[in-house]
């Protein structure tokens, strides 16, 4: 499609929202992992750091497109907005670049990442050539891959959904308490309109996502608060 | 107002946005910092994880407000995306919970955080009384002092805003390059509806923020692309 320049964390990043590295430096070293003619570069910050540190310090220009990922699991629904991938994506719209996300909902080690190709050159080619409004970029999430054929993509909404939290609580050799964050993920949406509806149905989920986070449809009732 | 339970990083957490601990465990032990009736929780996690650790172990149930802040700094506009202020306050709403993020727009040691308390009084009594949908909760900014009274709260949207990056690009003893993060942030956003008008013209900002980041009025466009 184009010259790749890759800028990737050194290590893994899961669960890291939107978060920048402000209080501490940051490294970006050019490396070699892959065989190819693309560019790679390892970073020590976060997935954020890495979109504005490629724009900012390794580019002689804004790139064409941002790709982010692809995340090995899924960043449907609310998941979007705890993904440092998703947020990379977020952080090129931003800067005024298309930007694409994209996820695998498939954890296991031996998840197949390439049935999806075909989608995803279609959709690139397709984001360069419309572009996206400034501040607009796109969730896309890939069912795990059951032997057939994806059915295609599909234009949804964010369903709601969120974590029920349930925290593993350990004691430590020394008695002290501790405790792991897990949970389990709840819809309560049942939308045929939904990136769970799509991803269900074995569809590849599209959401269009802002970086206007404002409630808009709320603004009317608070100014009737009168505060 | 009520029984107030404190959980609370144990350390700065500038720029953390919605980053929540997956890969490491983390500790949440009562303290003493402050003199009063109230309970304190000192958490090793982000300003997120303390949300989910407050309501999920410190707390019997739900509390009935999530107050996030006050914030050492502006959370307006784009900065609500970088925040762990405002994602503490977006995690409470998912929870179900009311919840407001405080920030004041004054970065200085000697920053006056009281002048705002009756205006944060009344706001939190109002939330209280009228509630907020799941999902939504509130994003209000403070301006910095000027020895006059605050002019009131205005109900706002997110001003279009962002930071451009300059990286302070160092060299370190050994010869390697670093780098530091920096920026301008630059509003190319007009409007007097919105929280960057409300905070230059002394009024306390008030914008609902959504965790619904569905950009809805780009769902039609992207359908036409015919996918």
């Amino acid at each position: 499609m184009g010259e790749v320049v890759v800028v990737a964390p050194d290590g893994p990043q899961s669960g890291k929202g939107h978060a920048i590295t402000i209080d501490g430096i940051l490294r970006c070293d050019e490396i070699t992992i892959d065989d190819g003619p693309q560019k790679e570069y390892s970073c020590s910050g976060t997935p954020v750091d890495c979109v504005k540190l490629a724009v900012n310090v390794v580019l002689d220009r804004k790139p064409d497109l941002v790709i982010s990922g692809i995340n090995h699991g899924s960043n449907s629904s609310i998941n979007v907005i705890y993904s440092g991938t998703m947020s990379a994506a977020v952080e090129g719209s931003l800067e005024g670049i298309p930007a694409i996300g994209f996820s695998l909902c498939d954890y296991s080690w031996e998840a197949n990442f390439e049935k999806a190709n075909t989608a995803i050159l279609e959709l690139c080619k397709r984001v360069l050539k419309e572009g996206l409004p400034k501040g607009v970029c796109l969730n896309v999430n890939i069912p795990k891959y059951n032997g057939n054929p994806y059915k295609g993509m599909k234009v949804c909404r964010q369903a709601r959904a969120n974590w029920e939290e349930e925290f593993d609580s350990r004691r430590d050799p020394r008695h002290r308490n501790y405790y792991w964050l897990t949970g389990k993920f709840v819809n309560y949406d049942h939308g045929e309109d939904t990136d769970e509806w799509a991803l269900d149905n074995y569809y590849i989920s599209v959401v269009p996502v802002n970086s206007d986070v404002t409630a808009h449809a709320m603004i009317q009732t608070l100014n009737e608060w009168d505060l």
